[in-house]
């Protein structure tokens, strides 16, 4: 298995869809819409200001949709995975699980180097 | 599918096997041991310093095993994937593979945001 296409070609998308909070917010939408601080409560450690940052990427990318409800007192801001964004949920899945299946290991591998 | 295990558990995790260098990497390595330079000259756009520090990261995760012929002349340095690296090609693979499938399309949607 080498690169499937340009390396050139495909870092930008990676550095996108590869970060830490990508990850984690994509996976947690894709079990259903939610709303921006059910999202903060799940993804934890992230700043305000970090999450606001990558949904906006993740809307601009066309991963993620926003959907304001207005009629509601105070208007709700729900946000939900685009079918483009559904089909990234498998490949980060296996990331993730590989992450929690190997995160011991590489802990003991890097106390051990330093 | 939520997200499998805990989310600050993995996430240190995510950022070092997510970042953009260590897939190519990774992947590059896949193939079969490569010496520096080799490395360098298939992973586009990266500098010599972030070469060696990500060489160094993996290596001290125990992603990448690095082995010193002295008997040549120059000396040869080689890499390879250790045991715990190979496990992880799988899932870069896939990551990648959605990444070159879909960099036009994205692109095209933050091109249309912006």
């Amino acid at each position: 298995m080498s690169v499937p296409g340009e390396c050139a070609r495909i870092t930008p998308i990676l550095s996108r869809v590869g970060d830490k909070w990508t990850v984690l917010i994509i996976l947690i939408l894709s079990e259903h819409p939610k709303r921006f601080n059910q999202i903060r409560r799940e993804v934890e450690d992230i700043s305000q200001r970090m999450l606001t940052m990558t949904l906006r990427g993740l809307e601009r990318d066309g991963l993620v949709a926003r959907k304001v409800y207005a009629d509601k007192n105070p208007p709700w801001v729900e946000y939900r995975l685009t079918d483009l964004g559904q089909t990234l949920v498998a490949p980060l899945f296996a990331l993730c699980e590989w992450a929690a299946e190997n995160c011991d290991t590489i802990d003991a591998n890097a106390a051990r180097a330093s």
